[in-house]
Formats: C-alpha cells, structure tokens, sequence
C-alpha cells in the first residue's frame, strides 16, 4: 500500500536526522582518531629529549616526559579545560550539546574581551556528555603537547619535584588561559570583531597556542634553570654535549611526523569536512621542506648534515606549518618549511652562543621560534580559500600578500600576548616553586647522573653478578 | 516531470539503505582502525618486558614476543575464533550478516548454559564476510594481547619450544572458551538471565577476559618455573634484578597507552555509538591517576619514584578502567587508576617477598591483580549511564554503590570462575609441555644468556673485526 | 502544513546529497587515516636496517631513513605525482572532482599504451582540491616505502650525497612511470583491454609497484656497490656480521606490521568498500604464517630460530600478500606467507652464498623475492571474489586455478617489465651519480664507521668528561 504524504514526510525527516547523526559520529570518531595520534607524540618528545640528552641522565628525562602526560591529564580534568573551554561549550561540529558554557569577561570601552571559561570543572556528570568528552580528549593532548616541551630545555639538571609542581601549573592555568583567548572565545579571538583586525588572532592548530606556549616556557625556564656544568669552557665559549642516542632521536622525530598528521587536519575537529585532506597534505610538505633545508645549510656550512639537526628541522617545518596549515597553498608550504629548516639552526646557534642560555634539545628554537615564525607565515601567506566567518568575522581569512595586512596584525598581537603571558607566569611560578622545593639539582647529583639520586634507579642498567 | 508518491517512496527507501550501508561501513571501519592501534600493543609489551629484563636475554624475549603474535593468528583462526564467537555470529552493529552461528549448549535444572562455540573454524570461505572479517580481527588481536601477557613472567628462563606450545593452547582453546562464557553468549554472560544477577558478568573490554587471563596464566606460570637463579638469597630474601633499558619500558607504555584508545572505544564495535568519547577519556583519566597514585605512594614511601614502577602504575591504570571504562563517571575514573596505580606496587611486593614468586616485569600484578580490581569496581561504580538490555536483560548496568548489589555479585562469580579455569588450564598445559619438551632452560643457559643457546644469535652484537 | 510533493523531492535530493557527502567524507577519512599508518612505516623501516647493521654507522644509517622521506615528498611534489597519477585525475571514491588528467600516450597497432601523466606538477593551486590531496598523500606514502627499500641493501658504505640524488630519480622518475603503468592507467593496466590477459597486470597494493620497485633497486644496488670490507673472507666464502640491536629490529618490524593494516586494506581508497576487512584479516594471516615458516625452516635446519630472520619472515608474509590480498580466502592467505616465509630464508642465503651480493638486511629478498612471489601468487590464488571490472574488464578477477590462466600472464608480463625497467633505470642512475659524486666511501671511512666522516656525528655518544 503507497504510503501518504504525512508518512513520506516522517520517514524523510527520520532519515535526515539518521544522516545528520552519522555526520556527528563521523566527527566525533575523527576528533577521536587524531586525539589519539597526538598522544602517541608524547612518545615522541620522550625519545627526541632523551636521544639528545646524556645516558646518566635517561631515567630522569624518560620519567618527565611519562609523568607530564599523567600531571597533565588530572591538571587539565581539575580546571585547565573549565579556564580554556569552559565559555564555549561544545562544538557545533559535534551536533547540539545542550551543555551550559560560562566565561569570565571583562568591559572596556564598551567591548567585551573574554578572559577565561568558568564551566566544566573536574567534568562533573551533568557536562560530561559525548560531545564534551570528545573535545576535552583532544585538546587534553595538546595542552599535555606544549607542557612536555620545558622537559627537554630543562633536562639533565631540573629537580623531579620542582618539574611536577610546574607542571601541573602549566596544565591546569598558564596554557588554558592563553588557550581560551584564542580558541576558547577570548580576547585574542574577539581582535577582528572588535577592532576590524583580520579575523582576530587566527592560529589553526597552535604554532602559538601549542608550541610557542612550550617554546617560550622552554626558553625562560632554561635561563633561570642556568647551563648544565661544562656547557660553557672558562672563556664562556659553548662546548657541544652531544646527544647519547642518536637511532631515539630519530624514532622520536618520526613519531612526531606521524602524530603530527592528528594535530593539525584533526584541529577541524570534524572529518566531513574534507579540506583534512589539503591540510594533512601541506603538513606533509613543510616536514619535508623543513628537514631538507636544515639538511642544506648544515651541509653548505659545515660539511655534513648532523642528524639531530636534521631531526629538529622536521620538526621545525611541522611547527612552523601547523598556524597556517589550513590556509595556504602547496608551494607556500614548501616555502613556509624550508625557511624554518634553516631558521632553527640559526636559532639555536644564537640562543646558545649569543644568548648563552643552555637548551639541549633546542626546544626553544623548534617551538619558540619557528611557532612565531608559523605564526607570522600565516599572516603573509593566507591566501582565502579557507576560514569563511572565521571568529565570527565574514570572509575567507587572507594575509598581508593575499590583500589584508590587518590579519598580519592580529598575528602579531597574539604572538606578544603569549611572550608577555608565558614568560610572566613561568618566570613567576619557578621562582615559587624555587623558593619552595628548590628547582635545580645539586652539582654531585648532575655531575654523576640525576637517575639514582632522582630516580632510585639506574636507566641503563648492567647485570648484578650471580652468586 | 514531478516524480509519484510511488517513485518518491522507492527513492527514499534507497536512500535509507544507503544511510545503513554508511553506518555500518562507519562501525567497520571504526573497529579495524582500533583493531589495529590494539595490534601495536604488541610493540608495547616487548618493549616493557624487554626493558625490564637484562640485555643477555633481549633476543629471547623479543623473539617470543614476536612469534607469540605469529602463534596467536594462527592458533585463533584455526579453532579459537570457532570456539570464542562460533555462538553468536557477526553481531548486529556491523550490519545483517547471514553468518549462521552455533554454540555447545548444556541445559542444567531447566536453563540453558552455553560452553563454546562450534562454528567458523579455518574462516572457511562461506563465512569469510566483512562483518565476520572484521570481528575476527579485533578479538585476534584482543586474544594476543592476553597470550603475551604471560611471557613477561616467565621470561629470562622459559624454554622457546616450550613457550610456542603453551601459546598455541592459550590462543586456540584457554582464552577463547573463557570469552565464550562473557562475550560469545556463555554462561557467565547469561548469570542475569537465568538468577537475576545484574546483567550477567559484564567485562566492557577485558579486565577479565584479556587481561585477567594472562595475569592469572602469568602467576601459575612463574610459580611453577621458579625463580631466575640469583632472585633470593641464601636466606630467602629477594634481590633485585633492575631491567636493563628503561626508555624502552617507557617506549612500551607509551605504545600500550596509545593502543588502550583501541581497546577500550573499540569494544563498542561501533564508530556510530558516540559514548566512545567519554570511554576514551574514562581509559584517559585512570591512566594518568595511575601513574600519579604509584608515583605519591612511591614518592613517599621510598623516597624516590621509580621509573618502570610509574610505567606499571600507568599500565595499572588502564587495566583497572578496561572493564568499567563504559560504565562510570570521571571522577570514579581517576578513583580506579588512582587504586590500582597504588595496589598495582603493593601487589607486586607481595607476589615478591611473601608468595615467594619471581615475576620479572610484575605482569601478575598488573595484569591480574589489578584486573581483578577493574572487575570489582565495574560491579561497585557502575551508575546507570548505560548498557541498557546488557546481555538481554533489560535497564543500564547499575553496580553496588548505585542500586544493584547483584551485579557486583555476578562480577566475583566471573572473577573465580577466571581463577580457576585459566589456573587448571594453565596448571595442566605447562606439565604436559614440560613432559614433551621440558619447560626451563638450563642452569648455564640461564646463567650465560639464553640469547645464543635458544635463538642462536646474540641480541646486541659487537662487530667482528675487520680483516 | 503538509509539503507539497515538489518540495518533498527537493528536501530528499539534498538529503541523498548530504549522504553521498558523507560517503565521500568516510572514504576521505579512510584514506588519510590508512596513509597516515603507512608514512609510519618510514620508522619501521629505519629501526629494521639501523637493528640490522653495525653500531658505528647508525647516525647514516638513521639519517638516510630519515632524509629519503623528505627527499621522496619534494620530488613527488614536483613531479612524481604528476607522472603517476596525471593521468587519472581524482578518484570515483572520492567523490566528483573537476581536476583535468592528461596522459602521454602512444598507438602501436591501433592500441593505445599509456606511458606517463603530465598533469599536476607542483601541486598548483588550480588542481589543489581534497581529493587530489588526499590521493597525493596515500600515494606519496607508497613511493617513499620503495624509496626506502635501497638504503638497507646500500647501508653501511653508501656515500650519503650519492643516496640524495639517487633517491631523488627514485621518487621523481623511476617509481612513479612504473606506477602509472599499473595504477595510473598505463600500459600494463591495458593489458586485459588490449589483448584479454585477464584484467591486465592487477597489483592489489603494490606487490610489484611498490616492494619489487624497491627491492630489484636493492639487488642492483648492492650488486653495484660490492660487499662491505670483510663480508667474504680470502677463500669468498661469506662471513656473517650480525646486525648490533635485535631489539630495534623487532619494534620495527612490529611498526611495519601495524603500517600494513593501512598499507593494503587502505588500497581500496574507500572506507565505504566493507571488503578493506577482509583485506586486512588476509593481511594479518599471512604475516603469522610468514614468520611461522620462516620458525620452522630455521628450526630444522639449523636447530635454533635467529629472530632477525623471523623478521624478515614475518615481512616477507605481509610483502607477498600485499598483491592478492583482497582476492584470495583464508587458507590461501595462510599458504601464500607460509610460502614467504620459507622462501625469504632461501633467497637471502642464495643471494649471499651464490650471487656474492652483500645485502646487509636482506632487503633484495624480502622486498624483491617475495614481492615476485607475491604478484605470482595472485595469477594463481585469485578467486573470482573481488574485483568485477578491475580495469576496465568486466567480471571479478580469477587466476590460474581458479580458470583464467591469462590472468597469471598478465602478472608475469608485469613483473618482467618491472625487473627491466628498474633494474636499467638504477644501473643508469648510479652509474651517473657515481660519476658526478662517487657511489661508495672510502675503506678508510667504512672500517671507522661512516657516522662521524659522512654525518659528522656519533651516533651513539659517550660523554665528555666535566672539566
């Protein structure tokens, strides 16, 4: 028997909404997917750190880079993901969510600029729904992204508790907050709806948000932290200290490459829309722009191409393409790498000769100044053909060279913020906790390995002998 | 032309199926995607049971890591697979699947109890479908993640031959007629349906089914071999043997943290059951209290926290939440991981000092003592969020603390039931294989390394000198 | 109010719209995801070769590995890619796409034999849309496993200059014609239009594209190259150098074995196609039965089962299956890494012993041999249940036992051209870059260690004494 027009139209709508939740599941299963490819990087920043840093010290280093994920996960569960999410509940990609959102905001001059979330603490059984859990799990992993990044620049002399107390500072206040002010509807975000600049502070999957957070922290935490013994010879010349390990610096470096393919195409937070697929491409080019211009100046410069360096040039093109990864072209891509494969090595040579400040990993070069140079690249390179309404502002977001200097503004306001936010909070939170547990270890204990005194343990152990 | 109402319902009536068709194809791809973050897990456990023992034995141990994967496919598709889910066919996420199905059943005082399976042996082509495909995958590589678990306990003295056999039992018949009785429509499963208790043993990922099984088959298989020579003292007392590499114990914990995200959201078999998100977080959050409850007891309790005890807290964690992960809030999540990572240290003190037990990577704590306890907590936390029509019987799976105090009632009967079928099972297969080939290694092989006697080759090899 | 039927029709149009949308969505996420594994293969490989060969040239080694990913994305961007796939322009899977394709064709006796794309060179912005973006990322991915392949059999002597340009010609040139030929719609793929040889030469996911491209490089390579300095001793007889760290070997094989779940069953390009299942399990089964034969051949032979060869069993299972894998049954798959698994210990030990040619990881065999085999074994296996219009030819594809002899022609004419043009274009290419910057380092160079001279590095370090 046909069916009438009252049943069609039902079974339509049944069927639109069966559609319709097929979408956000697909969503949800790729926010999911790429959260826990961007985890796995935490193996990553554990094999680069302890490849590049001494054997005497591996238990020490292993053990940060374990313990910042576990740190990390209860700071972010306890308010770090209320601060940074807590004013824009979740997501539309997810389909509607009838969680409550709350942000503290402040008035001047008749504009209002969100300063951080108020919603979601300890994810209290009345928020935790699916859709909240999705978003909590992915941008878990990328604050625990930026907080694992000091653990190298500090490494081979920072007390074990001194780390912990740090870190769950970095988790649970200092990267939230900065997050919220451009991805959780804070000021940052409000620059373009409030001044005309650009689409605000646009940063797709955090060469700011992320690495300059880690980098910036890396680099004012190594200063105070001061160089390890024998980094600098009588005449304040730096002695190299190579790196133990060189076969872990490298599976790290591909473990980063890998989880770096869930940072940024997973930043869309949905898998229909398929522009994943031209932003995990442009990924793909700049770790491969990257790499090879590191490999290109150390060979015309020095002769042969040191693989750790090598290793951070990767990096560096990742870094510095995960701003504008959505918004440029392929050759702009390849061009946005080659120049952060070039620009880490001259960073770290500076930081290291000129600033005199001791990063054994080059942490601070990798995400410190290749995330400002990310952040930069995507205010000169946007060329329009994503980010329509965008924070809220109409239009496609473009670039100094694609017609809009005032997006390059907005870049660079935010990138302040983040120098001015991060290196206040960290430079203020070592001294408390310096003044509270002390942060560096005693030079018995650097001289002779921080793995027994910090540890209890040995990281490579030899055989006792048997009876 | 405007189309008829006939036309417009056949239309529709496509259209639909093809909404059916992209939600099973969703489900499918959901569980191959995670089905093979679960196979990396065997990375992980070779790299923490190679970490953990000493270097003269590295090839041995990864070696029975390696074939015990190789063992385990084999094993699983000529006969456990049959035995394990020959009862229920393809299940109904993945869409109508004809498969017939079969399952030994015994009747006792008019009820049904269902022993094993009996259909689907050699994936014979006229099984062979997608569905079938895919559900074989994912309980092979759930299978094999319990077949692995026991060579970390016997390891640094188990004879190869000896291993390759008893894996074979494990994989075709141990594991899989144990998850017959709570995922293939046994008995454990039906306890609801014939007494009222609860919804039956439920196990959302295997605290009691993967891991509890290679925990308990770990404890009885280290008793029965014995100490390494040089454990105790002539007075008995416990020496500690240190593994030899503990980055590639973080490494392993990494991998395995990355490939719970598998296990646990897996276990739906379902990309289209959007709670995949708050199980991912819930496996999440008692991962990092995990390792953040074995690092304070630690902390103070020695003074220092040592590193591949934190990666056992961390691997605790997971343990623990695998069974409950579906069924409870975030904070009882972090109370779970926060127990084991706790009880997963005290477990392993005692297996050591007062059982007189040598397990080398502390693979009966981890996996079977805590394991238990994920078992338990799912039958006191679970709060009603979901399972409705769990194993047939109707209503959310609710445990003690929430109403239902027969549900923690079905839990322990699963629990002994695990004890004492893997323990005779067990029992028995290492004497018969002990009286074909003999199970322990010689005391010089042993004392030299089992490398060169058993795999014929050195596991880290000095170059042979030029001539 | 009720809708009228026009609008009923409108709103299930776009419904049926948005479904499609998803389709490709779902085959989109597919494909990245799966590629995604497979660019994880890059550190499966690296950790197999650095495993398998000498610590004193591990920083070459690794860095090779490293830098061939780079080199091989930014000569497949420039034109790799265009050559390959230029000619197809974006996939069915992937929805409808506007990008233009353009093939060099030629008409020898009235037939029409595709030589090679000539359309989307540098990615430019006009073809730059998802699908193209997404086809660019998973086959990128192929060729840089191929490129890959060399290093192992060239390692430990390769001149690291001489690696760059030769991988360059690798992935801009050599591997993307044979590609095309087989994939991109070249002549080999014409073969069942042309001239009814089943469905012309059929690769499932690259038995023949990719692993023989890679391994008849190898064999030429290393045959080209000569043995390392005291490989054969004064009487030619072979002298074994084991490979340093047998750990690194197996993390790496188990991280090929995981990249080869996205390896072959993302091959269909589609996440909606439910048969990636079977592909997968097929997969799966063959790795187990490869690294099982290669147990039992070792085991009786020489009484002990040396893990690096059950490595390479286990990739040779996984490099045979690759070609039939979706078009065989269980027991097929079993038989085919059985086969493998054997045979990869035969080869490498003819290939040593007989032909003298110093393969340092057995790359000629496993990738090489068993990639023949592989193809070989789809003209027989396959079994008319996948493939109906592969190519262009109606019906699924058969082979030889299953009634379609030609088809095992079709497989064998391909690989015959692979061997042929492989082999000229690597004998041209290192004698080439030979002349311009020498193929192999200096004795003194490689007896030292090719670490510090070619990298400027030590790959494992020990520390500078404080001063």
């Amino acid at each position: 028997m046909e069916p009438t027009i009252a049943e069609l139209t039902k079974e339509l709508a049944e069927t639109r909404q069966l559609v319709l939740s097929g979408q956000t599941a697909l969503n949800i299963v790729w926010t999911l997917v790429t959260g826990f490819l961007v985890m796995f990087m935490q193996a990553g920043f554990a094999l680069v750190e302890t490849g590049l840093t001494r054997a005497k010290n591996v238990a020490h280093t292993m053990g940060m880079n374990l313990l910042v994920y576990s740190i990390g996960v209860i700071g972010f569960w306890i308010m770090g993901f209320a601060l940074q999410m807590g004013g824009v509940g979740a997501l539309a990609t997810f389909g509607n969510d009838p969680t409550l959102s709350s942000e503290l905001v402040v008035h001047i001059g008749g504009k209002e600029f969100g300063l951080f979330g108020l919603h979601g603490f300890f994810l209290s059984p009345a928020v935790y729904t699916a859709p909240v859990a999705a978003l909590f799990l992915f941008q878990m992993v990328f604050m625990d992204t930026a907080a694992t990044i000091p653990t190298g620049a500090m490494a081979e002399r920072w007390k074990f508790t001194s780390f912990v107390l740090f870190s769950f500072v970095l988790s649970a206040i200092m990267y939230p907050i900065y997050a919220n002010w451009v991805w959780g509807g804070g000021w940052l975000s409000q620059l373009g709806h409030n001044y005309g600049l650009g689409h605000g502070h646009v940063d797709f999957a955090g060469s700011s948000v992320v690495h300059m957070v880690g980098g910036v922290a890396a680099l004012v935490g190594a200063k105070m932290m001061g160089p390890r013994i024998g980094k600098y010879d009588r005449n304040g010349k730096a002695v190299p200290i190579p790196g133990h390990n060189i076969p872990m610096a490298v599976l790290g470096t591909f473990i980063l490459a890998f989880g770096w393919f869930g940072f940024n195409p997973g930043s869309t937070l949905s898998g229909t829309d398929t522009h994943i697929a031209v932003i995990a491409v442009n990924t793909m080019l700049a770790s491969a722009s990257g790499a090879f211009g590191a490999y290109l100046y150390l060979k015309n410069r020095f002769g042969a191409p040191d693989v750790s360096m090598l290793c951070n040039g990767m990096l560096a093109g990742m870094v510095a393409i995960t701003a504008p990864c959505a918004f440029v072209t392929a050759p702009a891509a390849i061009f946005i790498g080659l120049v952060a494969g070039v620009l880490v090595v001259v960073s770290a040579m500076f930081i290291e000769n000129v600033l005199k400040i001791d990063d054994p990993v080059g942490a601070s070069s990798v995400h410190g100044t290749c995330g400002a140079w990310g952040i930069l690249s995507l205010g000169l390179f946007a060329d329009g053909r994503y980010g329509d309404g965008w924070n809220g502002v109409p239009g496609p977001v473009r670039g100094l060279f694609y017609g809009d200097p005032s997006q390059f503004g907005a870049e660079c306001i935010g990138l302040l913020a983040n120098v001015v936010w991060v290196g206040a909070v960290t430079f203020l939170t070592l001294k408390a906790v310096g003044w509270l547990v002390g942060n560096r270890v005693s030079a018995g204990t650097e001289l002779n390995g921080l793995d027994v005194p910090e540890m209890g343990m040995e990281g490579y152990s030899t055989e006792p002998l048997p009876e």
